[in-house]
């Protein structure tokens, strides 16, 4: 495991430092510990994130869950930043909001913004473009129900977003955002929240007030609350968006929070099943013995073991399976290398169907034609934020 | 003349307090004094803006006139914050801009900042845009050539203005905004000195390098600091844009700022020859003596006139007039009134005129439509900011 860092533990969208207490967090941002019966009443088959506690907190949950389940309109809001090639952690949560989307018709938005990485990477807006590109195929591999299914990207659908985030902007300032996120280093990041803002209220906006959950990393929190606050004031016809709250991704590493801008090797969607075992058997952190033997005798221990984790949260569906595996490995008769070659076996299968789909899409611009927001939509968003129907941005 | 304030003078975009002197605003600033050979290379006839240094400093001015004496590509920027109904201060800048373009072929570039006057303003995105539409009309009722003229709204036009104010943003410091502003109250108004960039440098990233100049009251130049400091680092294709300082226009009550936005009663550009008329009576600061006699005997002081000043700023096109009238009215032989009265006269010729063809403006979308920016001219200038050609913003 990484040794725990001397400083205070820190977690913002921007900075994730120190030893994470997953507990000490929510009584810090004020969520709430997702509950057995929050998670019974998600419709069946509950996802693996769901039921395994990887999703473990929430905020307003249950109007979204109810509306599923009554076949009323409800939302799931998650983004891509594009700073890179995406890796297994990455497609989690569209994973699992396309599978709500199956069982309940789920409006699924998914923005980029490229906007927000460019403003905290060193990279130029043709690499940030790149990614948003590549990114984009991942995204449209998924494949979303391009009905019930709106991509956005910042810098390309300013003419819906910027309106939306400068109408947002008005209600936080730059103390708020100071506070909540650390002093930010040039004023795109100073206007990112009110970008985020619009991101999440971006579904009410076009088709109506509904609830809107957005599946997000614990650290990324402060956005939902930034937009909250806009939402409790009721100048907009919009309710709070509800969050569900993940713990931090595993790195290959050990435990801990996974993240491609880190140096730490990742599998990436692109990976063959070649390099997705050789990553796995080279880095992926063992919670083994260190010799057969000593294993036999004591057994390993899965909490911390990257294989067994990444089973756990994404790529085993069976929890009998997830039993009889951490069974076996703690009593020794599982070993290390074994294990290692499951998970390897599993993300590559994984990985070869994503890739398949990922083959098959025609150009970029084509596919994601059928995901973007159409012009009635556009009005009807900036209608609702405000902006007269007879607004020349219609022309 | 109104009571010099006991602050303090300050002089930011969003403030200006205290006794103004434009001297030592120079300094400050670091602009230069417009100089008598400056003026002489205008092309004739030189507008009395200038004649008469009510323009009266300058920042890289002279590649500007170069070009525009030499027949070669160069532009002018000049923006209306559309926060109420545009009184007869607020069109010197266009009109301006309009005897240039009719002289040199000067490229002319309105932008609107909507999104600016929302965070300003206690108005909501309805109010501002009802300005909007209403300032449109006056500004489409100059007469520009639609061919060599944009008129770009914030809001409206966030699909090319986001892009190139985010690629800005990175290179502006949230503690540069808080040096050159103050502490803005929101974060829309923290970003909005990106979008000010957008603004100014938009000419060359539509149509290519060339010489812009941005006329501007004094007060304003920060907008055009923080942009040529964007243009210097040379990352864009953009040379930085010059500027012609004004001194503040005359208000009714007397020398200082005018500003539709004080409850200071002003002329509108909508208002009719009674209400000229009664409005220049009742309030137009008068720089004659308190009776008839005592005004024949000492006669009044065309400095602290506003009628007189009215007319020598922009109304009365002859200097030998401005001569006499100011003559006559220190030597006692023209009375306040007749003064007056000829002011009223020449504004509400001028009125008239601008009403007329104000009037005969088809629907604002469809006479807007001419000068807005082309979808090539959009691409042009997302590419130019670094935006790949095969951005998704062309879909």
């Amino acid at each position: 495991m990484p040794a725990p860092d001397d400083e205070e533990p820190t977690v913002t969208p921007y900075a994730v430092r120190g030893d994470i207490d997953y507990e000490t967090l929510l009584d810090q941002f004020g969520a709430d510990r997702l509950t057995d019966e929050q998670i019974a009443s998600f419709p069946d088959p509950v996802h693996p994130l769901v039921r395994r506690k990887i999703f473990y907190a929430e905020r307003d949950m249950s109007p979204f869950l109810a509306a599923a389940n009554a076949g009323e309109p409800h939302s799931i809001v998650t983004g891509r930043g594009p700073s890179g090639p995406m890796h297994i952690g990455h497609v989690f949560p569209f994973y699992f909001a396309k599978h709500l989307q199956d069982q309940t018709n789920t409006l699924v938005y998914i923005p980029f913004s490229d906007d927000e990485k460019y403003f905290l990477k060193d990279s130029s807006i043709a690499e940030i473009s790149d990614h948003t590109r590549e990114n984009l195929r991942d995204l449209l591999a998924i494949g979303f129900d391009p009905k019930r299914t709106r991509i956005i990207v910042d810098t390309a659908d300013a003419d819906v977003i910027y309106p939306l985030a400068a109408a947002f902007a008005k209600e936080i300032t730059q103390s708020t955002v100071d506070a909540t996120y650390g002093e930010p280093e040039n004023i795109g990041l100073s206007f990112y929240p009110a970008v985020q803002a619009a991101h999440l209220l971006l579904p009410q906006l076009v088709a109506g007030r509904h609830p809107t959950l957005v599946p997000i990393a614990v650290d990324q929190d402060p956005h939902v609350r930034v937009c909250r606050d806009i939402a409790a004031k009721q100048r907009y016809p919009v309710d709070k968006p509800g969050a569900l709250l993940s713990k931090f991704l595993p790195s290959l590493l050990g435990p801990g929070k996974m993240s491609s801008s880190d140096n730490a090797p990742s599998i990436l969607l692109t990976d063959n099943r070649e390099t997705v075992f050789e990553k796995i058997r080279t880095h992926a952190y063992s919670g083994g013995q260190s010799s057969i033997d000593a294993h036999r005798k004591f057994g390993g221990n899965p909490e911390i073991d990257i294989s067994y984790q990444f089973l756990y949260y994404f790529f085993e569906e069976s929890d009998e399976r997830m039993e009889r595996l951490a069974r076996e490995y703690r009593d020794g008769s599982l070993l290390s290398g074994k294990l290692k070659e499951i998970a390897a076996e599993q993300i590559t299968d994984f990985l070869d169907a994503h890739q398949k789909r990922r083959a098959k899409l025609g150009p970029v611009e084509d596919e994601l034609a059928k995901y973007r927001l159409t012009d009635h939509e556009r009005r009807q968003a900036r209608r609702r934020a405000g902006y007269p129907d007879d607004s020349f941005a219609q022309l």
